[in-house]
């Protein structure tokens, strides 16, 4: 159960409400959010919402059977959109794509490219300062020094920025450099850093587990969301399975299955959904026709010299026709 | 490695190249098509190919170091067309639909049918006349009267007939009745049913393994070519995985891969891919985009009361506005 | 709802019993074993079970609410032994081994095996005749005169022979020669062999498929049963999974589970579950110690000459210590 | 490769070999460990050991072409053992055996728990006082002060302690109250946690993950023991596939592939790898006998009642009596 509270309820309010509930048997939890102001009860009992419905500070109360709350387009039915300032924006009809190299590797990379998504029209780069690796022997990225010099140029050229943070401790040192905080595959049931991440002020986009479940995924918003953060992006970006004809099996129900179940934006990553760069675009096609809310995608200008993952990386003439595809199917999909 | 000959070649010849490869340790598959007059050499020499390609009665020789040989695109660089006759073709730049109930239920039902299709300008009818069902109590099909029924109905309206099936002794049965014969999933790895579809000349249209390999679905089809029949489809239908949120995890990977390594037609089956009526059209639609040469789906007047399967069963408005938008986003991306 | 009839109940009886079920919209199977005379009814009301239990020619009622049921446990508590006649049981407390190559290969390969099994007192050999390959231009096995062969040789000399039937016509060539018809992970939904077996009065062992559930597992064995043939045994041969490391995945926990829901003898095959030879043991002794009725493997005098699969294969030696390994785990986990 | 240095070998040949290694294009990486010190080298070429064999100060030079180094088997043959102090070890013949409730619940929980323990002579109690739990609005566990009582009583009653940790931030929290960390399912890929742990002086236990592979687990192990930290423990807790029956699928082959990959001691959790209360008595057995160093398992006074997951957790008498069975069945297997 969501009950939606007046943004200036006062404490006086919250607790005899959840003194009522309390009789109930029901478990209480305080949100308070960038925009909005809840308190989650979870219990058993059949639940007649009008004996409090009536009390003053109440604005709205919203049975959830999931067991994720906020994230479900059960209370919420109007989709959430993403603003990141400068007119950018992603969901709700915003579709969005955000481009550039598995691993900042240094100013020239960055320049190259800044001025590539200039050129598409693109507003949003990624790239990783930090990268999960399976052997400890592996380059782990340029660290925070990188990611204040992507920022400066980014800055300079209206770029917005997406990068993977992935333990607590990076998140207060990456705050002001970053637009959008990446939870990657291997995190997200870090429920450490998704609590932190709730205290966070800024936008917040949460890779599907390596064999995470959409359930999961959402109960991993939940926690963010639960956390004080309600700005959340969710990203598909490829099961594991049996099959090793491609590095992974890019979930492509999942998109409308997240569409239907929450209002959060979806986004898409079809480079490390399939893994293998020839096939990158038609995944990358598909999941626009399925409903995602913008594509994220490795691109390079010469993606055999890329420091990690050259495999599933575009370049720039691949990427550039890609992009009208995307945009052009968006439009005629969307009707 | 195949080796091409003429078709007209005479046995000698035929013999003289086998036992010239039986010198370099080659094992030699004698095929005969309805097009092709094949040599298939399996062996682990390099093989020098001018030795024999002067030969009268070769036409030309291929190294495919594939374990599927005949199936490949690495020796038959073009698309394979399957030509049903009266100007109904699937691959090759010509997208195919195929409609129909998940199990033919009787007269009435097999006119609605028909009558949608034609109203759509569908020229396949899919149903099945003989089901696989995990319990043995369970309907399990009209048989082959239900067929024969079937049958005279498409005939006198111009429509063509796919149904599944199951053993050996059906395939007599039901060589009349049918347009194309399609193997299920249950039965992927049937290897004496491929074996005996290989003697038929009919199409055939193989589904993916319930948890079947891209290479298994590209073995299987082997078998039937390799027995002479080389009028092939292949299927994606969805994988098992441990994701309940859906019935299969529909494997959009394996659009482009089949593509790039067969030459054979590729058609997707999202209503099994995905299992829900609400999503089926999402999934269609992002094959259609992909590359798929086709999308067979379920569609009934009354999905509550189809006789099985009803869940991922759309009725005939959700199916019409799903063609037009199909038919659309292939024309926008075959561009 | 299992109804259980007297041997010679009249077919009058058995119909009015069915017409009463059909006024409660039970549909009914009248199922003839070997053994036994069941009505299998199956429908949604609650049924009082007194209401045809003072019938002439019934023995019992038992209401199983699992989809599978003649072969569930719910209603046979104690365990079906397969008796192969020669005091050769398995189940039951009958620990079984059955061992043998991959393919049979020739005299003196059967030979081989025969003087090994007999110097480790197994009663049972195993062996294809009939291989199932994912290449159409593999070996396919010795076929029918290999079996005639391997049967005259072991009738001599006191073994009984399980082999694999892959169509429904083999069954009745293979009838006479063999001990138990062993159905392959590729066959386990084929229902129309299963049809086919239920009418045979052999012994069926069915393997799980590649990436069954437990529950199809137990449905396929229902076909068999329901088809008239109750003397079946389930085999766990591992499972599909990401996990590359071993061939299959073997499934431990299947074997208390299927002991728990089915009264039918399981049998665990450790070479195909793991795969790995040096790995075979451990598997073999884990199983074991799990409550498996009995273990099958593969052996060979010269595994690294094998037909097929010599990778999985133990030599005599290590079978030797393996066979000594298991008795004594049998013995002593069985207090 | 892997380089042990003599522990007093001065930096300067340290670095002489480093820059020896650079040349031909080798990454080195040292490591400083309780016990040893190593350069590990990463590279390419071909390389002859007895280049720099020669010097002094080093000890020993192995060439490992796995990606891990430090954990394989091929370096350090003989097996390693945890040694607890007060004569409780793990590994190297010595079977281990710890068991507790899920969630430590307060005082007397803890004292129900040590009571069983040492009436059944078990020396390592599990329990958990931070939880990973997928809904935000679940109990978290009794925290840091829940881990000081039970320290305390656990030392009292010569009890050692094992429990979880899921952040960085717990490590030092935590350091002096625990006698083994545990790394869960859910953070085998949390990097940053294993680079912080091996710097920590306190054996470590690492779960394989939820749908971890047996090489993953063996990168993390990795990950710490190149932090400075040798004395780790893995364990196999099951993984995720298609099958519903059980909870998770307990890979009984990876206890024998990670014995023969690594000389590190493995530990099998049955209670998680099968989650069902009557069947972990028979995956503990089979883990046993396939060779696992011990095993870790959920016990309760009252399962029913137990904070988290009751559904696999042993009441006393059934778990007295499967350590007698597990103790019995190590004793004759391990001949």
């Amino acid at each position: 159960m969501i009950i939606q509270l007046e943004n200036n309820v006062t404490s006086d309010l919250i607790q005899s409400v959840e003194e009522e509930l309390k009789t109930l048997k029901y478990k209480t939890t305080h949100v308070k959010t960038q925009y909005g102001n809840y308190l989650i009860g979870t219990g058993k009992k059949q639940f007649d919402i009008r004996s409090i419905g009536h009390l003053n500070g109440i604005k709205d109360i919203h049975v959830v059977s999931d067991d994720y709350k906020l994230v479900s387009r059960k209370w919420k039915v109007s989709p959430t959109i993403i603003d990141l300032g400068d007119d950018v924006k992603i969901g709700g009809g915003h579709f969005s794509l955000m481009a550039g190299p598995c691993s900042i590797e240094g100013e020239e990379n960055i320049m190259d490219t800044i001025n590539f998504l200039k050129a598409n029209n693109i507003k949003i780069m990624r790239g990783g300062v930090y990268k999960p690796r399976s052997s400890p022997y592996s380059f782990r990225g340029l660290g925070i020094d990188g990611l204040k010099l992507w920022h400066k140029l980014a800055r300079e050229n209206g770029i917005k920025i997406i990068s993977e943070v992935m333990q607590v401790s990076q998140i207060e040192q990456m705050h002001d450099y970053v637009d959008i905080f990446q939870v990657g595959a291997r995190n997200t049931q870090n429920y450490n850093l998704l609590d932190e991440l709730g205290r966070v002020d800024k936008p917040v986009l949460i890779k599907r587990g390596i064999s995470g479940t959409i359930d999961e995924l959402l109960y991993s918003a939940e926690y963010v969301f639960s956390g004080g953060n309600e700005r959340l992006l969710l990203c598909e970006r490829g099961i594991r399975t049996y099959e090793k004809a491609s590095r992974n099996t890019f979930d492509i129900n999942a998109i409308p299955i997240l569409k239907e179940k929450s209002h959060l934006p979806v986004i898409a990553d079809p480079s490390h959904g399939i893994g293998i760069r020839d096939h990158v675009g038609p995944v990358a096609m598909a999941s626009t026709v399925a409903g995602a809310d913008g594509v994220i995608f490795e691109t390079h200008c010469r993606p055999e010299e890329a420091f990690s993952d050259g495999q599933q990386t575009l370049d720039y003439p691949e990427a550039t026709k890609l992009i009208d595809k995307l945009r052009m199917l968006n439009e005629v999909s969307a009707n």
